[in-house]
């Protein structure tokens, strides 16, 4: 698939995912999410990609929802070209963040400026939000009449509380980058210049140092494990993976290159190395 | 109903619920409560009450159960006359607790003076908190051999995170508010005579800005999902919402205003627009 | 059973458990995993019991996994002499924490120094974690190619949110107490000769002022609603909690002795007074 409307850009095991509209602030549009969702599935195959960073081209991260088509911006029965792909019942922010939820590569935002609606709700499915000083956020759906979307209404409580999720969404407020700090929804606020940098230190941090089918499997136990209502359903998880990994050629090299004061080389792939037992969650339908 | 223990205020659009019996800092009594549950169902009823702020009367907010049933005020084979209308096989304050988590409308705490007991659990189930300096706080259920209530072993964990909400219920200990907001059970601390008017300015942030049935359905998202163990689940009432409102006339409205840059005027109304699909959950049934 | 790898001290109410294998910085091993087991028992049925404060010996308070196995260190076919106790299938970090999660005395963690993998996986069970200024935190598992363990997965975003757990665990950081504290992953630093004071006030605090059987309860329904998914959860065991608790001789004794301003002395015992619903939840199952 060629992209239009995102860039994709592997260097040095990171991938940057540009969202790339800026006449427009990246405002959000159905050929732009089936772009984002054909770009997550590649950089799942690819074992060159490390960890994802995500941005967004020109002053904004993603003004929302692309507004061109006037009132019938959200009516499904009368929606205008900018949709193409989407079906009408379905709710597309929903459809990207559920691919971010079973994505298999660290997920990491760096928001450079205002990102409201979808803009934000999409970030809530990473894994870590950075946020320049110019980024500005906004959980606006109260201030158009329409319902918060992208499983933000799952998410969101869970990433900042329920109280704060409950002020941010009711009031619709658009706020800065030291208030999301303040609420827990981004993890660190830098300097514009010094956004991207951040970002991409952590990613290097992660794959510099770590295992990738052990990246790949914490991630999703940490994800998946926040629909469990028992620490049994992760035990039941654990003790297949320790079972399974503790005889890795990784965790092998792993011990040894830590005995040996050196580092590792994991020798295994996320494309061809994940364990048998993975995924252990059945797929959730939707209906 | 004649409120006899509780005031019900409305003006430009806030009411105001007033905890009202001052020479008792407020207890809670049966009398409370069946006063507390109707006044829920008016504000829900009342499309005039966009958003409702609790407060108490004098010094206080609630020092909890009243105890001058003395030795038997939590014995619901030989209770004293402060409880005449409660279901003994029933915790009272979780009947309060339960019908705020299926309110419509904005609920704002302004916390004025202590809090204890059912005084601060009835509040967790509000939306968003705020505190006087003068504001205590007590979960001091072990402190009299008791249980905690009004579902507070549910809310508050999700609130402040359970290692702080263990800390404070197995001590028992009263708090200050600047406790309480280092521990994130309160959003903000103002000074005395600046709590009501801060808590009012929230309210007017929402009830000037926002689409009454959005903030009634966001406000419903974010507490139901807090119960769901996929965000598909969220997905498929994103979905119905989405397609559902998308073709209203709010959403009009709230598109077209926005581009003109104007102030939305809003048309649908809670009591008699919530869309065909709510409520999407089933009632949970006691036993 | 007599303790070889662990100290067992009960003095005015509180029980130490100290990891007491101070030249390998207090390593995990089978061994120290059924004395552990064995410990939380004892404690459990002893009413002498009020509190459990958990140090480490030496400089450490625990290392994680004992590494002197080597490359076969996580190997269930191949494993050294230092894990004869554990079933290969079933993760050891997992049966002590499944087993803190049903405990019914307040377990508070004073970490002394480093504490890594299981080091700290196994506090995450424990309702209140101090940590001295020297103590070092990691979850290192991505590091040497393994998965989580010890039901952290399940745990970790419950305390921290899982953007900080989601951080910790995919780069398998080291970090400081203050990244700890800053993370809320700890309740609070202290200056080593500082920390265990520190953790026998709250202990004290605890078992001077409140009722065994309350705090048994309250800390049981903090923890175990935390896998509800709906307050009506919650209302049932208050409802039975406030019924049969409000009419027991603790309940007396602690409304009657706030009302005479004196200290209480509750007669209800953890190991012959719980009440008759407890436990009300079903065990759960490994598979």
């Amino acid at each position: 698939m060629d992209y239009e409307q995102i860039k994709y850009e592997v260097k040095d095991g990171i991938l940057t995912i540009t969202l790339n509209r800026p006449d427009k602030l990246n405002a959000f549009t159905g050929r732009m999410l089936s772009e984002l969702l054909d770009a997550i599935d590649r950089a799942d195959r690819d074992d060159d990609v490390r960890a994802v960073v995500f941005t967004g081209a020109g002053r904004g991260f993603c003004a929302g929802a692309d507004l061109s088509g006037g009132a019938n911006t959200f009516n499904a029965e009368n929606r205008g070209p900018v949709d193409p792909g989407l079906d009408g019942h379905r709710d597309g922010g929903g459809l990207l963040t559920l691919r971010l939820f079973d994505c298999l590569k660290p997920l990491i935002a760096a928001c450079n400026g205002p990102a409201v609606g979808v803009g934000i709700t999409m970030q809530l499915a990473m894994d870590v939000r950075l946020a320049s000083e110019e980024a500005r956020y906004g959980f606006v759906f109260t201030r158009r009449g329409i319902v918060m979307e992208a499983c933000s209404s799952w998410f969101l409580p869970r990433l900042v509380g329920p109280q704060q999720a409950l002020e941010w969404v009711m009031s619709g407020r658009v706020f800065s980058a030291e208030e999301a700090l303040r609420g827990r929804l981004v993890r660190s606020v830098h300097k514009p210049a010094e956004l991207l940098p951040e970002a991409y230190k952590l990613a290097r941090e992660i794959a510099d140092n770590t295992a990738p089918v052990a990246v790949a499997l914490n991630k999703q136990m940490i994800w998946k494990m926040l629909g469990a209502d028992h620490p049994m359903e992760a035990h039941k998880v654990d003790s297949k993976g320790i079972y399974s990994r503790g005889k890795s050629a990784d965790v092998r090299e792993g011990v040894v290159s830590f005995l040996e004061k050196r580092k590792a080389n994991y020798p295994d792939k996320v494309s061809k190395d994940m364990p048998s037992y993975f995924p252990w969650w059945q797929a959730r339908e939707f209906k």
